[in-house]
């Protein structure tokens, strides 16, 4: 028997309900492929704020950072929206990411056949998109320095910040990046502002050298722009997209969206050492959080990446990535993917028909 | 009789052949207003590269600052793409907006009934889509500093930019973001990403304040992340947009994709005084030039955005552009547009049939 522990990061909104979910399906996963976990439950985001006044408090990191892997539901709410940026939901996530060194996220998106109709794309443009944005998470412009506040010499108020990349971070997620591709289709495509910026030259330039390394992947450059808008017209040329931190903020959102079903989608971010990151692409969903009305997929999905990228269980994940597709399969379906003539159910029973398949 | 004076700037691939066209529909328009044009052809872009080696020459520049407004067609092409960043045609274009000193980018995006068609989106989701992106244009990251290469204290290579707002640069995008919206629908939402970047937390805070002079006009604010994905969602929730300058690049490009026909959309970028400039939001499609395949309504209509942005002259803007949907409404469509049923026509035929309908 393997043992794990998991560090088990509820947060705020639907994420409890979400997490309590997940935490099953992996038990459940993880038992008949003689894997054993440890949990251990922190708070986190605004959850934690209330609690301890800061919203990553150094016991929450210092577990996350000794567990084999950590799954976070969702963080953030109304309530703590007017905090001042130090105590923010989303600045206890950033300093998570900074504090698990996870600089690699991992942003897939598929539109799985039962779901083609949730896009608002056309069926014949969405189906078969089956795509990985793989975006650098802790460095370029949510990092750099100096940032801040200050006044410029003609004495008016300014904000700034700082965008910049070393070729060591640009190494490094480009590599990720190639792994991936070479286990997808074989196809990455590089995504900068190499026309304007010259941290973005710098980027283009190491991708460039790192493919060498890399000759069974076909590697290809875009503009951000041009990406945005390539997205939208023609989703299924993309296989692996890799981009900064910023821009892969803005590409891996507006890539889930072609999808239609954000309530399917995980994430996973990862460190050179030490546990990976795995949570829902949504929010915390406060206006129905409490309600049993959350989708629990992407949180197993989530899950089902943190036993394959996280811990290197594939079996256990794929025992998931089934489950979920047969309960699909067998009509079930939370509110944000119903239509007619499949079953309504809440995150308690999606959760349940789940472990049945598994 | 009215006398203005117009620099045109074909630039390179299909831009002579669009600006050509323009410039016909221009001069009709005008004339029956009582208008009439005296046009400045100056080189610009690849076209002003082979000629005197560098993409926009001083007598250009000089010459679209003595105009009245400045009508481009469009820069670029395989054979600049390699040369260093101070020898591209897109390098012509950065200075020819600091130039003119054009710190609002009007980018509308409408999906015209008669085109519905050819968006990727669901028809029930494009049909009555009708927005503008007001984008600033001669700030942030394009232009801060500093940037450039260096080194960082582990002695690794980078590559840098600076992120940077003054209040002054806020307000004054804002205000014309606002006055924008005040004729439009009367709702405003401002991106940015002031959860993250101090930049933003900058501008969201002046927006805020400038809104107080508008009493009429409803501001929202939306994350640059979420934006991308509303507009893939639900894009007629959108009136007016306002963003930054690399925002403003990624979102008006997603804009426009949505539509699906971006060979009809238009743009206008203005300063506080002086010429501004207007050109399609296409590229120079180097594919196609010189074979009369280009869509040269999208200059046509920047013809109009001229007029009526430019140069005050409403009457003369609302014959371009009745002219264009009549001539759509006669059936007749560039291969960029064509579908079943219509009569396909080139660059030049277009521009004859939509001088008919002037
Ligand atoms: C909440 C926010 C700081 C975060 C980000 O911008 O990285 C979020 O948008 C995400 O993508 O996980
Ligand atoms: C060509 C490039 C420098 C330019 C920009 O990024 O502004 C273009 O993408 C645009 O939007 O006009």
């Amino acid at each position: 028997t393997k043992r794990y522990s998991i560090t088990l990061l509820p947060g705020d909104g639907i994420g409890p309900e979400v997490i309590s979910v997940a935490k099953n399906v992996l038990k459940l996963a993880g038992s008949l492929e003689e894997i054993e976990f440890s949990f251990q439950e922190m708070p986190m985001g605004g959850a934690a704020l209330d609690l301890t006044g800061v919203p990553l408090p150094e016991e929450t990191l210092s577990t996350a950072q000794r567990a084999d892997a950590v799954l976070l539901g969702a963080i953030g709410g109304y309530k703590w929206d007017k905090n001042e940026k130090h105590l923010k939901p989303e600045t206890g996530l950033l300093q998570l990411r900074e504090g698990l060194k996870v600089f690699a996220n991992l942003r897939p998106a598929t539109v799985l056949p039962q779901l083609v109709d949730s896009s608002t794309l056309k069926k014949d443009v969405a189906e078969g998109v089956d795509l990985m944005v793989v975006r650098e998470l802790t460095g370029g412009i949510y990092f750099g320095k100096p940032r801040g506040f200050g006044t410029n010499e003609k004495g008016e108020d300014i904000g700034f910040n700082t965008e910049v990349y070393s070729t060591h971070e640009i190494d490094r997620i480009a590599r990720v990046a190639f792994e991936i591709a070479r286990k997808r289709r074989g196809q990455l495509c590089s995504v900068d502002k190499a026309n304007v910026l010259e941290a973005s030259m710098l980027w283009r330039k190491r991708v460039t050298a790192i493919a060498s390394e890399y000759p069974d992947v076909e590697l290809s450059h875009m503009y951000v722009d041009n990406a945005a808008m390539q997205l939208v017209r023609y989703p299924k040329q993309f296989d692996t997209i890799v981009t900064n931190n910023i821009f892969g903020d803005i590409l891996s959102d507006e890539a889930s969206m072609i999808t239609g079903s954000i309530g399917m989608l995980p994430s996973a971010s990862l460190g050179e050492s030490g546990p990976g990151l795995f949570e829902p692409i949504h929010g915390s969903a406060p206006d129905i959080a409490g309600q049993d009305k959350a989708n629990p997929l992407a949180t197993i999905l989530s899950a089902a990446m943190l036993l394959k990228y996280g811990l290197g269980e594939a079996n256990a994940a794929n025992r998931i990535e089934n489950a979920v597709l047969d309960t699909l399969n067998r009509g079930f379906r939370t509110g944000d993917i119903y239509s007619t003539g499949n079953k309504l159910v809440g995150c308690k029973e999606m959760g349940e028909e789940v472990l049945k398949s598994v």
